[in-house]
């Protein structure tokens, strides 16, 4: 049971952490930390949280856990303060989808004041954004990735794992520098190369996308995404996202040689191979 | 009314026709040509076919209309037998998913004998192929696409075009080449990323898809799609792919370079119109 539960930023992901704290009675007290009163009234209103402020240090006081739930830059730009108006004894964690530069610059916190921290990377959301699409069941079943380091205190990976089991989740550890890696994989590549599918098809062919049907409309779904959010997670896990992006190149390579080689064997073991790779997808 | 349809290849789509057909009461006879008269057993049985042949010859006779059900090399092949079984009052069509080389194949024969072709591409289906998958609302709200020429005789457009829709599809034009450029840009080319991005993802950190969320599974559904199936549509379109595949992998210069240039702005203003051109997908 946490005695004071603190989010800093009440959107979708921060509104639902809210939401399901609440819902599974996890929170004695749940304060909401903003930078618009008005903004949070709503989940006042609703009884999600308890109190609401503007001021970071107030809402932070005598928390017990601390979920930083604003986007990836923010989040870097808060650690300072956040650290500065907490104590060692208050865990505080995130929810950034990419952990290296947030990690890192934690971590160089902790090393000059009292400051137990651990990423976290709920892999939840929506392409809808703000409180109004939060939901107490959005960590139900969702995996959540824990990125302690060798500096982290076991205490605060332990307690931070325990609080988003608490919320339904199942929770992975990695380190940063592996989650940002499995993340540009899995999400950001996909994002890139949705975006540039719609991209080539329009130049190739503008007439085409009247003509989209089922497969087209899922390959590039996330083409639909925030492009504020997308620039964001796209600058701030560019390394491995570009890293990435080299090895997708060479599978469109390799892929082209064995259409241009016109090899019917060939072609259809390469195809089976990777289908046997994505049928491993749950 | 048709007198007599027939229908060689009675799988998920020549069975669909024949069930759509039936279901409609568009045609008075339904005749289902194939290899293996055991696999003809089940539509016969069940009513949406009321003759079965393995005999080309035998089941063409007499067809107002013929439907070739079979796959891309597969009609290819049996053209100039279709050409020799019939006259010049039979309307034929097909439903292969490239256009270019069948139709150029049949426009060749029309040259040479009495042969009325016009190309159709239904653009409706599924991962899964055979009769056991075939729907009578199939091309329900679907695209059919059909492909006359300058050597296409109207009479055949407008009837083949007339069928579709009496099956419940929307009907556009285009010529083979453009049907293939626009094939290659909103089906072919994204399944062609979506097994590259299955490889990549693997290659480039392994683990990566334990971790998989629903935009991964999205983006790269098409990837669990038939091997024999998609080696035959990229060879077959092979031109109009390579070309498409040029274009994506400027987009993908493109966005990389707004990545690693780090201009926010740049990033998502090229994000914003790439996701507005997406939202003009229905």
């Amino acid at each position: 049971m946490i005695h004071r539960l603190a989010i800093v930023g009440v959107g979708l992901l921060g509104g639902s952490v809210a939401k399901a704290a609440r819902a599974r009675g996890l929170a004695h007290t749940i304060v909401g930390v903003g930078r618009d009163q008005t903004r949070l009234a709503e989940a006042l209103g609703d009884g999600a949280l308890d109190q609401a402020t503007t001021d970071l240090p107030v809402g932070l006081r005598g928390a017990d856990l601390v979920v930083l739930a604003a986007p990836v830059l923010v989040i870097e730009g808060l650690l300072g303060s956040v650290a500065a108006a907490v104590g060692p004894e208050t865990l505080v964690t995130d929810v950034g989808s990419t952990k290296g530069s947030i990690v890192r610059r934690a971590n160089a916190l902790s090393a000059s004041q009292p400051f137990t921290f651990v990423g976290s990377h709920p892999m939840a959301g929506s392409e809808r954004a703000g409180y109004a699409v939060a939901r107490a069941d959005l960590f139900q079943g969702a995996t959540v990735i824990v990125t302690p380091t060798d500096a982290t205190v076991p205490r605060a990976t332990k307690e931070v794992s325990a609080f988003w089991e608490g919320l339904g989740a199942r929770v992975s550890h990695l380190d940063p520098g592996a989650h940002d890696r499995v993340v540009a994989a899995i999400s950001h590549l996909p994002h890139l190369a949705a975006f540039a599918l719609v991209a080539g098809a329009y130049r190739f062919e503008p007439t085409a996308l009247g003509f989209a049907a089922r497969g087209f409309r899922d390959t590039t779904r996330v083409a639909a995404s925030d492009p504020v959010v997308w620039q964001e997670i796209f600058h701030g896990n560019r390394d491995a996202l570009l890293t990435s992006l080299r090895s997708f190149r060479e599978a469109l390579d390799e892929v082209e040689r064995l259409v241009v080689a016109n090899d019917v064997e060939d072609l259809r073991a390469w195809l089976a191979e990777i289908r046997a790779l994505r049928e491993t997808v749950r």
